[in-house]
């Protein structure tokens, strides 16, 4: 019955390379709101060597798996879209079987982000005479219900499609359709994903063993919900973040000190027209987007936030466009290049301001093209895109809770807040968040009954706090 | 990994208590469409001795678990009704943890019917300590969504939350709420339940391993679905049905045959007015319920089989008003009583005719007090509209297929349509079946990874030939 059966000695061992291929960001959800804009994924990012060994393919996909009433007469569809690389797969013959089927379950942005970036499944297709897969989410890339969507984005009815439930079903009825079209009946499925892709690797194994053979979960924060025993530490995201930038994950002295400070300093400037205008030259504001209020500061803070988190999900060794969504490139370990602009010895505050600004261009002008910063927009608009699908599933299924406190992390005391949450959320999404629902769909920690998974962490992935890192008693 | 790990040697075991004490029909869908009646199942029938240890319980459930978004700013629920009977329970002390909880999964009946049937679970709670927990499954009984409703019944789209998802889900938070209300967390739970409710219940322990410690499926033919390896055999069934005819199981000599002829003795004499005539006297059909074409012969045909489906899932030793929904009393072994009238001779078309009606009194005059039979009626109103519910879940999610060959069975050549059934249930429910969903939900005969599961089969059951009674590869 062990679910590390195969494992254990992996267990604790910072799988770099899964973390490096795998490791797309879940999005906090702590930021302030941004405008819905949809775009698609620039192709320069896209890595043809590749692509030039996968076929697309389009299918039709049910809307609603879970409702069979039709309504109007019409069968609700959308066209997914999913690739097939099958140069290495080793088809059936009369004397043997196939080789296996790897499958990417998509997460929440473009295939082509998870095609290109996942290392582990194109290093052993060779090998394994693996057949590999890569299917996108509904809702994200062109995978698109209710398409074409217009400019003001989707009514929450049409969003009311997007959940993990609904995307596994689909991934289960194109498993077995791949399997019908290569003849492949008897292939074994390995499902692979990373952050909540690895999420859905993990549960389409614990709920769906008939078609899913086993599961490389990387970076999966599965236990980052609510209803756990033990609790689950709701600071660990961002202990994580301020893990990375402290000296013994390699970042310069004085960084987490820094950051600290940068907060309350902001805070106090934005009190005062002069505080304002500091904050506005320093931190190289744009003119039409100031500060000239505490509830200013408190959203230019938030964004700065982001800031870090994202480059703590992105803080691989080399430079990469991931976290980026394909659009433009981080540097190698962008958090050590973030703090060595927060590194000075007893700051002014005008040295945090421009320490500040110096730390988040590593994210927001990684183009090194930006003449100053707009902090009411994101990196760009593919992320922003992603960041409000991702908000729907955040406020309905996966109500992941975060906190901060100041103490045990470089930012500021801020409990979480489910009521607020949930009151947010029923203005933005007419959705009220149910927090024990994901606890009771997955299971949480319970999960002695399922084998054959294999739960990755690194140690510089600030997820790796909700991630399966232990093995539970009587496994 | 094997589910049969603790029970290999209770299989192909006709397990005559469970049997007795848990199964209740699955409704077959070969049946003439009837109206929709709502009714309450009769009081008497409840056997207070067992009532009297349980206490009444009603939760708020929700109405869809797997969407989010409020429409008109109201979250829907509905009350459903369980069942907690403690008075074996050892609750949980300062050296000792709870016992476990025995929990009904119920099926498509008024949950009384399973408190006062399910032997097993009584007969063990006081050796093991446990908690009985009887749930409803929502729309059956009185646990139903949208109440009160109209007579002319529930439109499609209020009955599109009468899933097995949905009632698992039910169950799922209940065992919670349970779980938390008497301190019983380190209880293990084990899931109970016949038929249907016995899939439900393998099911639970397949989807929740984290709810759901262990499950005994007693008659639960989950594998009667397409998509099988092999193949579902549709007929078995039928066999069934015939088998308890059969004098192997202890019927009269002649019955099936007499069966087998009756059909084509009925399709016959309904060309002419005086066969017709004949039909309607010998029958003993009331006067506003006569045949006067073939089309009225087969609704004939299609009524008198309920008769003796039903009679076989309700072939127990003793006298039972189980599979009557507790309105009324079958003998005991109905189908011995039945085929007793069915066991002349050489029969004339007269001896066939009185025979089948004295052979189908014993379920559609189980009262004695019927005068004549009406062949647009159902066995009493309960029965009705369970029929209508389960109807509606057949076309959705359950598209069990069946069939007859008047070869291996006594019924009449009448292969299983696809086509015809799913036209059927968009002209009625406006559902369209997806004949694959179940597999693919399910997972049929692939059901390795599973663990804890108890499947018993009794073989004077016509269901068996769909449940689990071989061990799978690799468990």
């Amino acid at each position: 019955m062990g679910y590390f059966s195969r494992v254990r000695g992996l267990l604790q061992f910072i799988c770099i390379l899964l973390l490096v291929s795998n490791c797309h960001g879940l999005l906090q959800r702590r930021k302030a709101r941004r405008s819905f804009k949809t775009s698609v994924i620039k192709s320069e990012s896209v890595r043809s060597d590749l692509l030039s060994q996968c076929t697309l393919y389009w299918r039709n996909a049910t809307l609603n798996h879970f409702s069979f009433v039709k309504y109007k007469g019409v069968d609700k569809a959308f066209k997914q879209r999913y690739y097939v690389c099958s140069n290495y797969w080793k088809a059936p013959t009369s004397t043997s079987g196939p080789g296996p089927i790897f499958f990417y379950a998509g997460n929440e942005a473009d295939v082509l982000l998870y095609l290109n970036n996942t290392g582990l499944m194109w290093e052993n297709a060779p090998s394994q005479g693996a057949m590999l897969v890569f299917a996108e989410h509904r809702y994200y890339g062109q995978s698109r219900p209710f398409a074409p969507w217009p400019k003001s984005g989707l009514k929450p009815y049409q969003l009311d499609y997007l959940s993990t439930e609904q995307a596994m079903f689909d991934y289960v009825e194109l498993v077995d359709e791949i399997k019908k079209e290569f003849r492949a009946e008897q292939a074994a499925v390995i499902a692979f994903g990373g952050s909540y892709g690895g999420m859905l690797a993990a549960w389409m194994r614990m709920k769906y063993p008939h078609v899913i053979d086993g599961a490389i979960a990387a970076s999966a924060p599965i236990w980052n919900f609510f209803g756990e025993t033990p609790t689950y530490d709701t600071g660990s995201f961002a202990q994580g973040v301020t893990y990375d930038a402290s000296m013994e994950a390699g970042s310069s002295r004085n960084c987490v000190y820094n950051v600290r400070a940068f907060w309350s300093t902001l805070s106090r400037l934005a009190q005062t027209p002069e505080g304002c205008a500091l904050i506005n030259q320093n931190l190289n504001l744009c003119p039409d987007s100031t500060v000239s209020s505490p509830s200013d500061a408190e959203a230019v803070r938030d964004w700065i936030a982001d800031a870090w988190d994202n480059m703590a999900m992105g803080n691989f060794p080399y430079a990469s466009g991931y976290i980026l969504n394909g659009d433009g490139q981080l540097p190698p370990f962008p958090i050590h290049e973030a703090c060595r602009s927060m590194a000075t010895d007893v700051p002014s505050d005008m040295d945090l301001l421009q320490g500040m600004a110096g730390a988040i261009g590593v994210y927001y002008n990684h183009s090194h093209l930006t003449p100053c910063f707009d902090y009411k927009a994101g990196v760009n608009d593919e992320t922003d895109a992603v960041d409000m699908l991702w908000d729907f599933q955040w406020c309905s299924e996966l109500f992941m809770p975060s906190s901060t406190d100041g103490v045990n992390d470089m930012f500021w005391p801020a409990p979480f807040d489910a009521a607020a949450a949930a009151a947010d959320c029923r203005a933005s999404w007419q959705v009220s968040p149910r927090p024990l629902h994901a606890q009771r769909e997955w299971g949480g920690r319970r999960i002695e009954a399922a084998s054959n998974i294999v739960f990755t962490n690194g140690l510089l992935d600030p997820w790796h706090g909700g991630g399966g890192l232990t093995v539970p008693v009587g496994a």
